[in-house]
């Protein structure tokens, strides 16, 4: 109850510091004889890595994860995942002259006053570090959803708005989020983006984004009402991530000036199917997954670390100057897709096995 | 795990439908030696109370709360608290003819896809009418606050946004949400708003709103990282009320298009204490209250009960014809305003104690 | 987390004082669709009631329970289900002398401890009268047992120890426990408890007694293994009911003196099917079941409430005499029968589920 | 709710199989600015460890601990604290010849039946390995107990009987229990236990044991009735170990043939304080404790892992002949001693905080 596990039913638990030895995370309840080897968590690793273009960190993260209890001979065993990657570039020397100083939009201040104490290096556990053991989570929860949902259930990600400039949805094409730098599923903004989002960095500035997530093929009757409905166990996922400022499901705060009849979503019976004729609800009615397509929608807040001085206070409440130089990302959103996916992923994953053990599958 | 509870030092869970014999509530957790009767509750509760203007339903619900345990001689006795309403307006008999039809927008679907069964009267679980245990679930919440904190915590919702019409903020006066049947602290658009909904209710029509809940008097330090941030629990919290499809903490979706300059929330010193310039975060860094106001703000969509006739499936998959009348809110946002609060109250009471476990006060 | 609640996928509630307005329960995670009214709970609670005999209470619990919500045309529905039985008999005058006293043997010290406020009326929540609610849960428990497992589980509990007499195991006749007042499986032993607990009731006096609870066709696989194995959720169950102060599963201490050959429970191919050739183990092992009958033992000390003069103190902190006179069971391992029962129940039925979310059915 | 969690406010984590690359163990809720270091964590560890006498197994773990988070310049810092212990002596060969056969007493057939796959090598997860990860979170449970209660609380087990012969209690000295390779608290009985396990040892047979485990200066008021009651949570934290059969609090079995004159625990007032005059109830009243010791009992079953054959089946349904040769304990009971206490130490520091939370320290 200390807040660092998620879930019920699939549920993990990670521990780690920016700066400390290593970060690690165990997941408790995955269904035995999955297939399951350090591959599959590495892909999704490798897609947060950072370094991977000119608008992420350089920080040298290799990540690497090994899975050190709960598979054997390459399959799930029913026992609890270890999963380990240890700190390589650690580099503390950056970070102490910062030690006493709460840098503003980080948690430096709000750590000392809670606990008294913090690892000031990098963020310690506030550090957006953790979320690689997110990714990791998220890696398994597929694994799941895939090996208990016919035909699997696909979870992905895209960048859909860089600071002011946003995509046409008219021209959204999943194969693009691949090919380019943010996720964007809208090719034509790409040159603008680059553009905009160099002259970020290189006024040491930086700048939010919204993350659209999907998932297909989602069954119907996922969710626990009514305190934890899909939506709100979702949101609560996506909110958990850093710099997430804000949340939506469907239509979302677009959804304040429809009429009722506008934000209807009607269904009908086609070939013995029921069909619905719009998604205005993002995939969820009541706390329950309508087998339509989940989508949620979170916003993402500039990197607080900017090089620009910053008046600020230290633990000795002096006023003090600050400004943050080294290794940054000039928009944290464009990392924060993988993790992003990752979080819907683990929800699901969840909501999956509770509704097996109440409903059976 | 299935659902009905909330909260996990301060925890309450719920039970009851809409139709059935009465709603209830347990409330565990609570500190001992607290003054609580009855009234403490009702207060709260006949906020809710519909039909208090013409723009809630007429549905003559009295909601009159029992205390059946954990207070003795009013006081708290540390013991579980067991609340009751009975439902005194049932009227069955208006929701028959829909026993077996999926209205829009209504858990009537996705509820017999995942039990395989439904109490359809009034929408069964999935009715609105579970919410007035979370109010009062809200007002022992808020007790504790009062209790545990110095000058208490102040909690208090307000609409902002009614369908196309918003608030001018410069006009915010915390005394006209008392005074007008929208919550609304915006003196100047009231008339407005009366006439606008007025018109949606001619029309049979309905419509939605963004409401603002603030905190006052948080300490620093509640919230538990990195799952149970208190942003992330607030966010559950309030997507898990009825009709609520998206969440905001601080600027929100406001925050993408800011400069990392722009969103910082820097700190000095002033009279030997920590002030924040600005309050970008909403009061919430790192998941943990920074001791400014915590505000947070939803989105509620459209009523979904309407009276123009829609297309829909019923349970024998047959195409059907819908059009629900009877006594609906034309903006559920309005009784909306004292659920959010509540919620925001329980979440702050639950991590109050668990700040309480971990560090002390 | 302030331990009013019982299990995890099958969880249940319960609230309320021995002399309060009510005691109530609230049952989350039922699977929807099984067959459910009040007389199917009514039947064991009637089991569980005072007064059917010379050796319980006199006390006059009509104990009637009602479903308040979660059923639907005698079926559940998934929803929590709520359960209410209204204190009838309270007869708080009884109690007003002790008001500030502490009874040995009784919570109403640790309670005043703790909290620094009990409500003394008949021991508050520290009164067995709260099992009445175990029962009702574990009379649903044993319906989802049932529903979920073919054939059904058969779970039973017999009196076979009592004060300083024993069984003769070689006797035990299943039939005999419903027709004695013991629930003693041992008919020949019948005349023997009859007078001596005569004896102790005209002393004014108590006793302990051993209540053994076998579970019968429970499948192989449940528990979860390391901390919540099949067998350490029993013992917390068991150990949970008021006056428990011993729990043993299979040989239980007994074991201590076997060699690990005599220990064992050896296996061996019969018609295509494993069987075991003993079960010291009691149907466990790993924390997990093995399909054999599951065999718990309790220890439950003599009755607190004696005529006797102890002394003692009060909440003034000055020395006291108390005696307890009025309606009080000589030995509560008898009405202890039927709990333990439930307890066994509730226990099997949460890990059913979660069996079932993690490994299927 | 996987099971590999204790817990709730002080929430620890176990992963691990015996012969995986690592054990390892996350402990949430620490509360923070206590000093520790790894020696304070290693030091109960080799109480653990094998090998320290003739009576432990041979197998060579040197157990290193390493904390990889959670600990900053020596004091906890609030976030979770990551342990690791590599496995070094694997030796997997000695099992390959097991590796389809369902040994007596072992978990084998039972993991094999639920999870339809296992870790055969040294019992996998459900080998006694894992109790070293007790340990080691017991040893920072035993941190905060002595952080947060003045003069802290002491906890300590010893061996009371093995197999047929038992101590007398008259002669118990605390101090004797660290001198021989009993942990027993009777010197007299040293060498007729030893001569007996010897001849024990001779034949390749085993025996169990009982251990009893006392906490000194509990302060009243721990434990939350009336599902979490501390003899609860106690009897289901002992009742977890591997091996463990019974589970007496107080009295326990005793208490069957007591009077209820000859069971109370009366009170009186002595020198301003109040003071019980026995203590059969082994320091817990109403599942909350009294301030007395808190005294618990546990049945240790003889190791299954004999070199008698013993006649048994396999996974593919054939009748085999086994006898387990190699390193083992002839009596597990003696290096369960040092997890007894662990388990009661982390109980104790998960109801110390739960009751801070409700209750204030």
């Amino acid at each position: 109850m200390a807040g660092s596990s998620f879930g019920t039913m699939f549920r993990f638990t990670t521990f780690g510091e920016s700066h400390g030895t290593a970060i690690g995370c165990v997941i408790d309840g995955v269904p035995p004889r999955i297939l399951l080897n350090e591959n599959d968590i590495q892909y999704w690793l490798d897609r947060r890595k950072p370094g991977q273009s000119d608008f992420t960190t350089k920080r040298n993260e290799t990540d690497t994860v090994k899975i050190l209890s709960g598979v054997f001979e390459n399959q799930t065993t029913g026992t609890p995942i270890g999963l380990l990657i240890d700190n390589i570039d650690q580099r503390s020397n950056d970070y102490s002259k910062i030690a006493d100083q709460f840098r503003p939009g980080h948690a430096d201040y709000t750590y000392q006053a809670k606990y008294g104490i913090r690892d000031y290096r990098g963020g310690g556990r506030a550090s957006a570090r953790e979320t690689a053991m997110r990714v990791a989570a998220g890696a398994i929860a597929r694994k799941i959803l895939n090996s208990l949902v016919p035909n699997g259930i696909t979870i992905r990600g895209a960048m859909i708005k860089l600071g002011p400039y946003s995509i046409d949805r008219i021209r959204w094409d999943w194969k693009q989020v691949e090919n380019n730098p943010f996720w964007c599923p809208d090719a034509q903004v790409i040159n603008e983006w680059a553009t905009y989002l160099n002259s970020v960095c290189k006024n040491g500035s930086s700048i939010g984004g919204v993350v659209e997530v999907v998932a297909e093929n989602v069954p119907v009757g996922l969710g626990s009402p009514v305190y934890d409905k899909l939506d709100a166990d979702i949101a609560k996922a996506l909110m958990s991530i850093n710099a997430v400022k804000g949340v939506e499901i469907g239509d979302g705060f677009d959804v304040v000036a429809l009429s009722g009849e506008e934000n209807a979503d009607t269904m009908h019976m086609c070939n013995d199917r029921l069909n619905f004729l719009s998604n205005h609800a993002g995939g969820i009615i009541g706390g329950i997954s309508t087998g339509q397509n989940i989508i949620a929608r979170v916003a993402i807040k500039p990197t607080s670390s900017i090089s620009s001085k910053q008046i600020s206070v230290d633990s000795h409440n002096h006023n003090v100057e600050i400004s943050t130089n080294g290794r940054h990302d000039p928009c944290v959103a464009i990392r924060g897709v993988p993790v992003i996916e990752a979080m819907l992923a683990v929800t699901l994953a969840d909501h999956l096995l509770r509704h097996r053990a109440q409903c059976g599958l």
